[in-house]
């Protein structure tokens, strides 16, 4: 976890307010679920299988654990995770020693999209976490399969400057 | 710095036989003039400015003494670098709880481009260091404007399917 990031915080759509805060080991099979209810991240194997649970759990475990690392839900009332997103704290050299937040993971249920907590999400991201992690830049990469996301991360004042490569191993 | 990688390595060009190593504060002139040594980064503010100096210190000092980055370089037999490039570690819950090794600001001296040194630094990326810190995804970003590195890491087996955004603070 980053510790300083001030949370849990109140995100205010249009619709309701919701919570922002800290995912925990009993949020393992909401998150599951979240990664799977995406039809591009399904075809990456995130089909939210009892089999694949002790993974996921001990990928938690080690993101929680990780000082530069942090996983987020956005909870309704009922403290049921509506969306999620993983923050990774990077120091770096280029442009005069920036340090970096990366965005992985963004995920918004299904029932939810288009309501408004991905927007909340991303301007809690630039303008409260990025600072509290004394960044100078956020980042993410988008699958290009994705053209409704691009647009939206635009429209936030994000620049789709670069091209994102993968190489998978094994 | 990352200390399940097996450093310094040899990297053998057609032309020559490299050594790839862990960064020191002895190198932090050398990494200056690497960053500033390409028109896209000077556009970002790396001009190799004395200035910057202490900037570029606190952020190689930051890398080395976290344990998930790591700062290499390429040095020829006068131990002179002659390329850069910052490993990251990320543990992540996308991909059934994949580890991810992100590469970040890599530099090839421009007068030693071509040469074979950046295959074989991102050859010994997917072959030996990604494997070394678990992961089972490496990942970058490159410039749209970088149309020859794209075709670079296309080559060596990297798919660009994906669009970088970056949100630039303050």
């Amino acid at each position: 976890m980053i510790r300083t990031l001030d949370l849990p915080v109140t995100l205010s759509t249009k619709a309701q307010e919701l919570t922002l805060r800290r995912a925990s080991d009993g949020d393992l099979t909401a998150l599951m679920l979240l990664l799977a209810d995406d039809p591009i991240s399904a075809t990456r194997g995130d089909r939210a299988d009892d089999a694949d649970a002790a993974a996921y759990r001990s990928a938690l475990a080690e993101i929680l654990a990780d000082p530069a690392n942090d996983l987020l839900v956005v909870v309704n009332e009922a403290d049921e995770p509506l969306a999620t997103m993983q923050l990774t704290r990077i120091p770096g050299m280029a442009r005069r020693g920036s340090t970096r937040l990366l965005v992985e993971a963004v995920r918004v249920r299904s029932d939810h999209r288009a309501s408004g907590i991905g927007s909340a999400m991303m301007r809690w991201v630039t303008g409260s976490a990025a600072p509290a992690v004394e960044a100078s830049l956020v980042q993410l990469t988008s699958d290009e399969a994705r053209q409704d996301a691009h647009r939206f991360y635009e429209r936030l004042g994000f620049v789709g400057s670069h091209r994102g490569f993968k190489y998978r191993l094994g």
